[in-house]
């Protein structure tokens, strides 16, 4: 599909959510202008990035005043999708699970988790956040009726692949990757790893060395 | 400090807990060798990235049979500073903060987690993957009695700031920030924030473009 965001690189979609949380705060505040200046004060970001990827967001500044804080958020939201909120399933209740469940954040990105599943029966069934979870046998039907696009798999690694078949199998069309396993997928599906242990990494190095911006 | 892995690009960083993870399951295997493709077909990497990844190691391949597991698995270990663990405080005992305290790789990693603390009287106390809840007002002095480096902060984002004022005035040196506030810190202090909703906005972005690497 193409389409007019295709050039955006990904650290600039990287440090949109962190745009977006300056720009709300400031829609609380009902401010109606936001200057790099003030974006650069809230973000540990130079002026000239700043600039750089607000030319992506297609909203151009006015002199002095900057950029009108409803139309940037807007264009923002919609560069992410996040203007249609996705439904996702999530797989693996355990301690990550529920920390995304948890986590606040998701509705204002776009993300609306509609069920947890677990194959632990002992913790099927428990309420996490207000949603109960389901057990595994239940994924694909559900999958299948409400049209779910999202997975997100915090379950161990060695039954991330079989998670990750089961939901491609069930017309999910995008996977959230939490565990550490490199998912083998059709080249149509996307996947997002997150690596915990990639942050901690450049944590040592930057305390080893003392100097990485 | 001055040291000889000052020049390593902050991605060739992320990914070497990627390559650590492959040549650990290559020694469980007995492997003596590992090539750039067995790393690529066990990672989502090209070759020619993986190449240029390995210079900063200093380990040199042998032509066909690749590079020594055990060599390059302590050069790795070394270059992130996981030779030696820092001992690290996480504050914030909630459901992200468990979900760290029962992730088994930062053993691997270099990382010990020493205590949990929390201000919530209710959790104070708590055994959570074996490890007992600290009171607040323990903290500055287990800190500095233990000599320990890092702060892990899992907080709620309007309380980010004064922990890690605290932190940094009982001596901590590093702080892994998983609120989504930026902190200030003196720009002797590591800092090295998590920001979920990134992952979320490249996903998302892949999703509605499908043509993102």
């Amino acid at each position: 599909m193409s389409s007019i965001y295709n050039n955006i690189p990904l650290p600039t979609i990287r440090r949109m959510p962190g745009y977006l949380r300056v720009l709300q705060d400031f829609q609380k505040e009902q401010e109606e202008w936001i200057t790099t200046t003030n974006f650069s004060s809230h973000l540990s970001l130079k002026p000239i990035q700043i600039r750089k990827d607000m030319v992506y967001t297609g909203i151009t500044g006015t002199p002095r005043l900057g950029f009108e804080v409803d139309k940037l958020t807007q264009a923002i939201r919609k560069m992410l999708g996040w203007d249609n909120p996705s439904e996702a399933v999530l797989i693996g209740a355990g301690a990550l699970g529920s920390a995304l469940l948890g986590y606040k954040g998701f509705a204002a990105h776009g993300l609306k988790i509609v069920a947890p599943f677990d194959s632990n029966d002992s913790i099927v069934g428990n309420n996490i956040h207000g949603l109960v979870v389901q057990p595994m046998e239940k994924l694909e039907d559900l999958i299948v009726r409400m049209g779910i696009s999202i997975g997100i798999i915090t379950v161990p690694d060695d039954s991330g692949q079989s998670i990750a078949d089961r939901l491609i199998a069930a017309g999910i069309q995008g996977i959230w990757n939490f565990s550490s396993v490199k998912l083998k997928v059709p080249s149509y599906i996307m996947v997002q790893k997150e690596d915990i242990a990639s942050g901690l990494a450049v944590l040592s190095v930057k305390m080893k060395n003392e100097i990485l911006p």
